[in-house]
């Protein structure tokens, strides 16, 4: 971009700006006296400063630091964008009762600019709000309410349009209907970002048509953007692989374009499920996560008449008993008109909903994935010997709920494992598809860490995730994993990691690692140890197996010697000696524990 | 906060929400038809949804995402709050040509309170602005100008007020006067978090004095906020002695806390130069960072009457030849309306500008601190054996100039070093006081990273950082030291690595950890090997010097032994023994090469 070998040395005379001392020596008077060391040096005054005070939108914030939306390269800005859009389907779809079916499509429209197509089965946007939905940054629907989705912050989506206007200087494309009987609406639309609001250049209503039939519901998405497409470990191939397996009622779509040796190719992932994830309910903030300053807020904020109404409306778990148990710690009246409860009465409300016991925060409003749910995702995916999964017990930070899932495929297709047959034997595990490889490394490699948000595939940052730190911290040499100091240990393994929140509280915008509050990160150590536990019991039973299966070997190696040397000892014939030497052997393994 | 301990099971009943299926069979016309596995399930409609979509206030919306701004736990929340004014007083002394001199106090105040107190003699704010720029988010000067300077979002202060305010309900005092001939103004104000607006307390004249004497200029923000104090590599102490590193012209008065073992005492960094850095000029954009839509935006917005004036006016480095060749390129007129360009024209000028060769950016708008200086800030708080510096020339990334400098310090006080003497003898080094403890590891530990962008050192996202993955990149093995695969490599070593640029790109809003860019990978990178080379030299040196060393230490051990024998042999007389050592040891050391 920078076009840094364009450069030349400066040779061209320009208006450049002037010497900073000039204006200070043509008006030192201005300035006021005070100590300074250098002399002649430019004096700005605090009126000078203040005329140059301003405003700043958030879309011009947003502009010029796009790398915390996730666009600071070509190749991460494509992903990005797919992911906002297939994000937002995912979020619609469920809300609305409906079985996602999702298409995208990435078309190159110049040497590093693609056309991103994405189409939903969604219960799609009335019109009147499909300017600000697309087109203004920080607006949406999920940011107030405390329940599970995707998106939260009601920037992503308008945010890559924003960033392939910026690129490309053209506007999204939007069709969006919302019903049989509603007609469908096409928008071109593109954002004023020096005032955070939608320009519409164009809307007309359109018959919308899939393959030939008409698309009763459903939203559709194109964004022209400056992108670079390539396959591997944190391509749009990758996160659409992923989202497949921790959504597995999603059916995908996907028109893969051809990228060096690869051809082009229409990828399907079928949904492996006709069961949407349990709804998630609304919940009220907990008590125990209110700060002092948003109670008092709370409190000026309330239509409630009394403040044990405001505790039980505005709260959720705080019925009378609660009340009750917080006002006589506070020395609060229950009917106490909570806008005129003055600052220091709320420091002691604050501080009695502390010492209240109150029950944890319903877990209705998250929506984990299941043990079960984990493993099959696990085993559709990634080829291994040996599986685990855990789902924790729901837990809270700053007041929001949240939990966590680890599951583990350790030992590669092809690989040395081994495994107990019903007959009490050991055999080889025949050798598998490597379908994996990029899934899980090998021996000497560190693992993988795949890492889900609300069931949204995390791919970059990974250095700066909590996660990732919690895998790093636990010591997986108890379990019979090599670890360098302060690294993810090494072997033929995948970690899935999945947080499901009311609010994840993700590092930056771009919602591509988690922060590491305490209370998340004790989580995460627990779980990981559950599994760890559990693998570490296989990973032993696999060495004693293998020493076992070393002896049996010897046994077999030897055994027919044995029987020829008997045989001429004993002068015995042929099925005589086979049948010594089976009576042998089937007592040698009987004297042995598998 | 969220005392997890105190919760206990379920227990009381409680006003729940309804499970989600009921309504929906209550109302199961209201939903339009649609392919869905799960009957009964609750079904939202497009209109539902509308209904909830809204704006999100920026403050909302940081309140909810407060760990953006590095305020996710209380001992992070003093740093940062310090952090934020002190970076702002050492901007406003410097734009206004003021020595700074700045006061830091902590006072605690509660178990979980400390108020934090930041005092500077800088030219103070006007009256009408001191609202805006405490109690709203996104307002300032610095966002709209390229020139380097500590802050540059318009955030970080109002942050720290906004996090006091959530946490203890108290509003900010701040004091500030612009001159003798004003008055000092005292204002207590909170932010209306809803409405991202100032909202002010009380305002009052007062007659502000520090040690008897009245305040000239200055000003003082009071906050009181949930923090936690501690001493270590992430404290407001180190900050403060790193800011002394990389600010020498600043005369620092700290009024550290009493913590575990350590009273609280009054420590003050004295200024090591009184000049300030030399002034940081304003620069226009610089046209290869123009991206197209910008470019379109900056057309349709300009004053200028002809593309010529435009391409002059609006962007730094053009003159009437670079002028020429564009219109050439793009097959346009110099004389073209710029409002009148079309989109097409628009991406061919793009095209054109991209092809054009222009001079470099002028880098006066970046002050790095100079190999001196570095070297010198480095000298005095780290006694180390050997130190190299080296400042990068300016370099580009989406048209914002950088620089990177880069400083080693390596090898332990009290350690082996050994040093060539002037007269040609090896010496041990003397041990000196281990001042460094802190900021150089041990010979097995990975070197400390210390990081600086602006002249603001980041504590925090080590791993997150292009710095840190810079240092990691690079091949320490080839310069002597040991590094494990993928990690910092290992020795009593600290890195400084200082990046200067008009638009340092955070990976948050807190500002703790600069974005990978390839062209700022690029230049750590280069500084880094040249600075690594030179250690390379210095430590293959230190390796033939300790051979030599051993070497010179067996002949002194030997010596006296043949002197002794060759008395007898040749019968000697003491002093003639004596003489004969010092001269059969004068030509052992001249034939060798030290």
């Amino acid at each position: 971009m920078s076009g840094k070998t364009l450069f030349d040395e400066p040779a061209e005379t320009e208006p450049a700006a002037k010497p900073a001392g000039k204006k200070s020596a043509a008006a030192p008077l201005a300035a006021p006296a005070a100590a300074t060391g250098d002399a002649g040096r430019k004096r700005v005054s605090a009126q000078d400063m203040a005329t140059r005070q301003r405003d700043i939108s958030v879309s011009e914030f947003f502009t010029k630091n796009r790398h915390l939306l996730g666009f600071d390269s070509p190749l991460k800005a494509l992903l990005t964008a797919v992911k906002e859009a297939v994000d937002n389907s995912l979020d619609a779809c469920e809300e609305a009762g409906i079985l996602p079916e999702i298409t995208v499509e990435l078309a190159q429209t110049g040497e590093n600019r693609w056309r991103m197509i994405v189409e939903d089965n969604g219960p799609g946007i009335v019109e009147a709000q499909i300017g600000k939905v697309f087109g203004k940054l920080l607006y949406g629907s999920k940011f107030h309410k405390l329940s599970q989705s995707r998106g939260q912050q009601g920037i992503g989506i308008s945010a890559a349009g924003m960033y392939g206007q910026l690129t490309t200087g053209k506007p999204m494309r939007i069709v969006s209907r919302t019903g049989k009987k509603a007609d469908a609406h096409e928008f071109v639309l593109s954002m004023n970002t020096a005032e955070n609001r939608p320009d519409i250049h164009s809307k007309e209503v359109i018959a919308w048509e899939r393959d030939g039939k008409p698309v009763d519901h459903g939203t559709r998405v194109e964004i022209e953007m400056e992108a670079k497409y390539q396959k591997g470990q944190r391509s749009v191939d990758m996160y659409l692989k992923l989202s497949a397996i921790a959504n597995p009622h999603l059916e995908l779509h996907y028109k893969a374009p051809a990228s060096g040796d690869a051809p082009a190719e229409n990828v399907t992932y079928a949904r492996a499920t006709k069961h949407l994830p349990p709804a998630v309910e609304e919940i009220k903030p907990h008590p125990h996560g209110v700060e002092l300053g948003r109670l008092i807020m709370m409190l000026k904020d309330t239509t409630c008449r009394s403040l044990s109404g405001f505790l039980q409306e505005e709260f959720s778990r705080v019925g009378p008993k609660v009340v009750e148990e917080i006002c006589k710690t506070s020395k609060l009246s229950e009917k106490a008109y909570p806008t005129r409860i003055a600052r220091e009465e709320a420091a002691a409300l604050h501080d009695a909903i502390q010492k209240t016991k109150i029950s944890a925060p319903s877990t209705a409003c998250i929506s984990p994935i299941g043990e079960e749910l984990v493993l099959s995702g696990l085993k559709k995916e990634i080829e291994a010997d040996f599986y685990v999964a855990t789902t924790r017990p729901p837990a809270v930070y700053r007041g929001n709920p949240f939990q966590i899932e680890v599951g583990i495929a350790y030992g590669k297709p092809g690989g040395v494992g081994l495994e107990l047959t019903d007959t009490g034997r050991i055999e080889k595990r025949k050798d598998t598809k490597a379908l994996s490889e990029e899934l899980v490394g090998a021996a000497d490699e560190p693992i993988r860490v795949l890492r889900f948000a609300n069931r949204v595939p995390l791919l970059h940052q990974q250095a700066a995730c909590a996660v990732t730190k919690a895998v790093i911290a636990t010591n997986w040499k108890a379990y019979g994993l090599q670890q360098p100091k302060g690294a993810l240990p090494l072997g033929p393994m995948a970690v899935f990691v999945h947080i499901a929140s009311v609010w994840v509280p993700f590092t930056s915008e771009s919602k591509e690692a988690i922060a590491s509050y305490p209370e998340i990160q004790k989580e995460l150590r627990l779980a990981l140890m559950e599994c760890g536990r559990k693998l570490g019991m296989y990973i032993r039973k696999g060495k004693r197996l293998k020493a076992e299966y070393d002896k049996r070997n010897y046994i077999e190696m030897y055994i027919p010697h044995i029987g020829i040397a008997l045989q001429e000892i004993l002068d015995l014939s042929d099925p005589e000696r086979d049948k010594t030497v089976g009576t042998l052997e089937g007592v040698l393994h009987k004297s042995r524990k598998f």
